[in-house]
């Protein structure tokens, strides 16, 4: 969420704005402050993924929760900077992978830094991040966030091995997409009410709400790649297709495509056989096969599970905020 | 340390078998035991690069310690384990930015299954350690590792923006040395100390000594890198001369090079252009200009250094073997 241009700013960031505003620039000073290295690439690579913006999810998650139970100390924008942190240095890692050029619109660190150095970027933020933890000094927070860590690198390896086959399946897909992407949602959320030392049961309602919440994001995200634009995407339509990922829409228009459909998808995907037009054809088949709808529909589920776990939470503006995200999760066109 | 083969073992290696083999062997079990994932190709990588065998040299350490104090706890092989966890992770990492095809005599993960996946699954080996050190509970032992692990990849980003440059001095060089490697070796040997509740002023003997023969240990292998059979060396010798790294000997040779000489070392390690015959003429260089010796004797110096600081500890047999690692630093021809 960047603070500037207001005016453009949908709904639920305008509120996030209000409820959480002064949190959140208290979690970009502390960014840019352990950013800091001698080694002057760190803080630079670091500046240029963070401060390409996005829409900082998974920081307002730790803050919303933390609000939402009165929390007056200041941990919550440290914390709120670890899952920043451990999320660029996934960023940082998965497009080396990916070989991705573009990301928020701006050039991937790899495209200017070439793919050495944002993998020991990367590996730094991870280190970074257990320092902080470890000087914040609970062990419950430290054992939420290494175990997030784990299962998304997990995730991220799962998905490295289902590229380009057709035969994964769809309880596959969102197995990988809940550990790669909805796993640290979660982790964000629960530290929040670890945080006010909440109940059990409180920290178990927000964890679940912080893996639907992420679901219902990746889910979308994945759809969009067939159908946003560059510029509303930020970055390049199609680059799942190019890349051989098996995402939702992909699965569900193979499994309902005629012979000829399937033959063009194996192609494209497991032959990496790309004819002309292939991408405008891919576009056109999820459409036509309903592929989308039956996506954002799972998304749109996903979400209202999400919103369902809210019921027990005190009823405050965080926690109607929290609504709207999930809302917002599948409303977005980017 | 392969506890195959005794008869060819060097003494401090067998010596170390006698002091600390069943340690080593509880080590290697919870290396098996932790490496388990269910996604199939963890397991199975971190399996290859850590039976490729390597001397076990860091969670040698942590053992040799906590049994120079006494422990008779458990601990200590879980610790050790974590130790070659780190490693393993950097390992994966280097060998994916240095593009290198050979690692302990073995292809490194990187040729086998493409420079994706030892990534993500290096990615999983830290979070792994730090899911450990979690549940061992202390967070002084935590605050040492996570120390380490951001100093180490400072060090690796150092090292990379230093690569094809001879401007790199001796002194960066030395820095790079004591950040990418003996920063590992140095908390190994701390913690074997902090698991037995050691005075600080112990501790930090220790952690000296493990800085010191990490430097050792680091100076000796570059010098091999022009020096070392195939063989011997378990990876190819000449690799940092094709990566245009710029290690003590080069930059001892090209300080003390004629005009046609310093030529030369640009021609190959700055501009990337290789006469034939070169990496037979870089060697005979370093040869000549007496530049191996002057390594060779700055690493017999950290390892004097590193014995030194033994004098303060218990006398003990385990801290003869620390002190046999210091002289075996040197004396090794790999």
């Amino acid at each position: 969420m960047k603070p500037s241009s207001p005016s453009n700013l949908p709904p639920v960031l305008k509120r996030l704005g209000e409820l959480i505003g002064p949190d959140l620039e208290r979690t970009n000073s502390i960014i840019l402050e352990q950013l800091n290295s001698q080694v002057e690439l760190i803080p630079k690579m670091g500046a240029h993924i963070i401060e390409s913006g996005g829409k900082r999810l998974r920081p307002v998650l730790t803050l919303l929760v933390a609000r939402l139970f009165g929390y007056a100390g200041q941990d919550d924008a440290l914390l709120a900077a670890v899952v920043e942190f451990i999320h660029t240095a996934t960023l940082l890692h998965d497009d080396v992978v990916d070989k991705s050029d573009t990301r928020r619109g701006r050039a991937t660190a790899n495209s200017v830094w070439g793919s050495k150095a944002p993998v020991l970027v990367g590996d730094y933020l991870f280190s970074r991040s257990f320092q902080i933890l470890v000087a914040h000094g609970d062990l419950k927070v430290l054992q939420i966030i290494a175990d997030a860590c784990a299962v998304i690198s997990e995730g991220e390896v799962m998905q490295l091995v289902a590229t380009n086959d057709l035969a994964t399946s769809e309880e596959h897909y969102l197995e990988v997409v809940q550990r790669k992407t909805a796993t640290l949602f979660a982790a964000a959320a629960q530290i929040g009410a670890v945080l006010n030392h909440r109940p059990a049961s409180e920290e178990e309602s927000l964890a679940r709400y912080g893996l639907l919440l992420g679901k219902a994001y990746q889910v979308v995200d994945d759809a969009l790649d067939y159908s946003a634009t560059n510029e509303v995407l930020g970055k390049s339509v199609g680059d799942d297709f190019q890349e051989g990922k098996i995402t939702l829409p992909v699965i569900h228009a193979y499994r309902h495509g005629s012979p000829e459909e399937r033959q063009f998808w194996s192609r494209c995907l497991e032959r990496k056989d790309f004819p002309e037009g292939a991408l405008q054809r891919a576009i056109q088949l999820v459409r036509e096969r309903g592929s989308l709808d039956y996506a954002m529909d799972r998304a749109k589920a996903f979400a209202g599970e999400a919103k369902a776990q809210l019921a027990r939470l005190p009823d405050t503006p965080e926690r109607e905020a929290m609504a709207m995200l999930a809302d917002f999760s599948f409303e977005r066109s980017y």
